[in-house]
């Protein structure tokens, strides 16, 4: 069982903050840095198929979880800058695509919302 | 106060299931959409300074709330895909971390931990 | 049959500098704006099969040759921010990748050059 | 005086064959072999400042060289799958854009097209 969330992020702001890498954690290159990490997670997967990703060996495993890591701590940062909190925002936006997809219309289908 | 991540990863599921989305949620696609997300983070930022992107517009803001929560979203469905319980790993990444960039070495300095 | 690539290469950065924006244009914004374009290309390509991918619309077709544009032309500006000459470049990378990758060793693996 | 556009793509795929990768090249491998290249392009600008990265050493050069070129590369086999004709991709775009961003209500300015 993990730590709850509040707890971890509150964990990456004090890594942070240790180093003093305040000054480089601007917004954008936040959201750079997520980007690029982005990247790397979906480098696990080029030239595979589904079924190979889905019998991934323990070291491909391994830089997976690595990568949706660092996704996750980027995504705390900029959520700290804006004070945003991630998971209200999280449930604001489900329902909003469950208005954007209605569970009866976009049933099955792979659709954007403007093509349902 | 906003629920307890378990809690909205559990509802990020069942939305899907009730769409019937799990049949497009392969772990390659999902990897290719939060990489697409994250690119579209990247885009409220584009053109602009430090100064103006920490001066959003609440519109602009509203738009980087989105697709931080579009990423979370994704990094879910992954977590979901491969059975990682994401805090978890969170955790092991920040003491992975904190050998690479000791805050004695790393203070102040935003270099690579191989430049280190 | 079109025009030679310098002559095109001209015409995108007189189109820049007639709207005089070679003042956003520093290269980290540029490598920012093709990296979203790089999203906006593979948006084309979500949760669609091999086999719809290679039965696009014409309207599909049509978004993937406007970000491929976007792509190239974003290559433009950059290389002519560091007095880059594009080919050459390739040229000197696909030698690079000939040593990476002999044919012999190489021939229908797609593994990386680290892993041959 | 490097060789010209069609000469390097006949290269580019040439070297491809060789080696027998057509079969992973099907169109949305090389969409997100590009996306992945383009992060790796931004990694070269990300903590660093627009002065910085206007003097980068030999190595970050050489990096950001290296990069473009393998993105380059990606256009060109992208291209090939579709027979897209990629400079007059260009040029078409060229001239879209020369409609959306009038010189005169552009000029100076940062702004998408739609908020003109």
């Amino acid at each position: 069982m993990s730590a709850d969330l509040y707890t971890i992020q509150q964990k990456i702001i004090a890594f942070r903050n240790e180093r003093d890498w305040a000054q480089f954690h601007d917004p954008k290159n936040l959201a750079e840095a997520l980007s690029i990490e982005a990247g790397e997670l979906l480098e696990n997967f080029l030239w595979k198929t589904t079924e190979q990703s889905r019998n991934f060996s323990p070291e491909e495993l391994k830089n997976v979880k690595e990568e949706l890591a660092d996704i996750f701590i980027f995504l705390t940062y900029i959520s700290e800058e804006y004070k945003i909190d991630l998971l209200s925002e999280v449930e604001k936006k489900i329902a909003v695509n469950e208005t954007k997809y209605p569970a009866g219309k976009a049933k099955g289908s792979s659709r954007k919302y403007t093509h349902l």
